[in-house]
């Protein structure tokens, strides 16, 4: 049944609901867009539809063919899925194949770099801070994650990585980077959670190089609404 | 013998000069001083004798009862040093006991804080992009270092944090955190390098938690060369 109760989060892109289920919550994907940690704002006309069902998607794949957990359990309407509900693991889990964004402007490699070897970083998902970028003793020591927990957590995003660099890539798209959200479940089994959407990887197209997610909004580059369309169209062929 | 040859660089803190035997370099201690990454300069008198004593003291002492290979030769004058001639790994690997300095900043913790376990840092020695701090996967995608170099590293850092925390102890100083390079001999072999000194480690002293280090010269704090002989009273009784 899963009947909808009481808002329990407003985040930037998402509501999450309580159900009469309690390991069960409902996510409503919103129109809202936000960079810079929030401090660029705008709406994306359609972008919760959109993200709602690339997120859905990619999640069943990922489980049904990459052997990846996650928290998906239904789409019950165009913005709103039931999804397990979980402790989130206070960390940004970012694999990047291309040097792009931060990595670049950080380290000092060019947009577009393709890295030897797929980047791990983690991020200590705290907004006050700027999500700083961190490493596994930072991680132990301030206790945000168990040493099993991170070594779960590196083989699952790699799962990922492996498993969504090939699709996209079959559909004419280059995953240049992407950030992942996990979760514990009541019995402690750690599993995907969040979105994988255009507003958390960055899509290249192959040939084209042109930018399909949340860049075409972050550095103003027009046609937003466009690249999200166009990602859902190499998806589902709509 | 070991002539001192032509300058082959000059730093913030130290010269180095090519020799006569081409495996060996001399450095010479400065007492110039900087700190944010050069925007800030001054000097600390008599600096350069402390810090050539204090590291060579040190070196001595972990390559004979730590068992970590190190740079140190010999000892040739007040403020120069025989040294084995390495290419250094361009990592700052910094470990810290207590949170402080841009770890503090970055991560929210209040300086002071023990850590329940030791973290290791690495930084990407580069000035141009102020050493950003980077992790096992950027080490590698740029090349900056092997897998078996960061293993040998990693493994080396601790055995100098377990020998120095337990040694300051004993003279009534708390290692909070230091900052090594390592570079890597004609033969291959990672040694230590560089220098550990007040310039490079926060030392506290144990009872009254008074700075005996650099941040006395970065935060303005006064009695800079005090804090320096202190730290060379601690060591040799003078
Ligand atoms: N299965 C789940 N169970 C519990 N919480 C979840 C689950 N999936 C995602 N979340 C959390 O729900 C929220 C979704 O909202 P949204 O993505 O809009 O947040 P946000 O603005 O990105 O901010 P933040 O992630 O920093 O809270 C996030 O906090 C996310 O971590
Ligand atoms: N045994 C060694 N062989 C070769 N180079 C060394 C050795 N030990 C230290 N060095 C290098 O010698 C230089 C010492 O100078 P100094 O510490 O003043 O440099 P710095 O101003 O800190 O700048 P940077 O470390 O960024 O070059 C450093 O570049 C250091 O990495
Ligand atoms: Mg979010
Ligand atoms: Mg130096």
């Amino acid at each position: 049944m899963s009947t909808k109760l009481e808002q329990i989060y407003e985040g930037k892109a998402k509501k999450v609901y309580k159900t009469d289920d309690p390991e069960l919550f409902i996510v409503d994907y919103k129109d809202d867009a936000t960079a810079f940690n929030g401090k660029k704002k705008g709406t994306i006309s359609g972008k919760g539809v959109i993200n709602n069902r690339v997120t859905n998607f990619l999640m069943e794949k990922l489980e049904k063919e990459a052997g990846v957990p996650t928290h998906f359990v239904k789409e019950l309407s165009e913005r709103e899925t039931l999804v397990k509900k979980v402790t989130i693991v206070p960390l940004e889990v970012i694999i990047r194949n291309i040097a792009a964004g931060s990595m670049s402007k950080r380290l000092g490699i060019p947009e577009g770099t393709v890295l030897p070897i797929p980047t791990l970083e983690f991020s200590y998902k705290n907004d006050d801070l700027d999500d700083p970028l961190i490493n596994d003793y930072h991680a132990l020591a301030m206790g945000l994650a168990t040493r099993e927990d991170i070594d779960t957590i590196t083989t699952l995003a790699f799962k990922v990585n492996d498993y969504l660099k090939t699709f996209f890539a079959g559909i004419g798209i280059e995953l240049v980077d992407f950030k992942l959200e996990f979760g514990k479940t009541t019995d402690g089994t750690i599993i995907l959670a969040d979105e994988i959407s255009p507003d958390t990887c960055r899509f290249w197209d192959s040939k084209t190089h042109e930018k399909l997610d949340k860049d075409r909004f972050r550095r103003d580059l027009g046609n937003v609404e466009g690249a999200y369309q166009e990602i859902l169209h190499r998806l589902f062929g709509e």
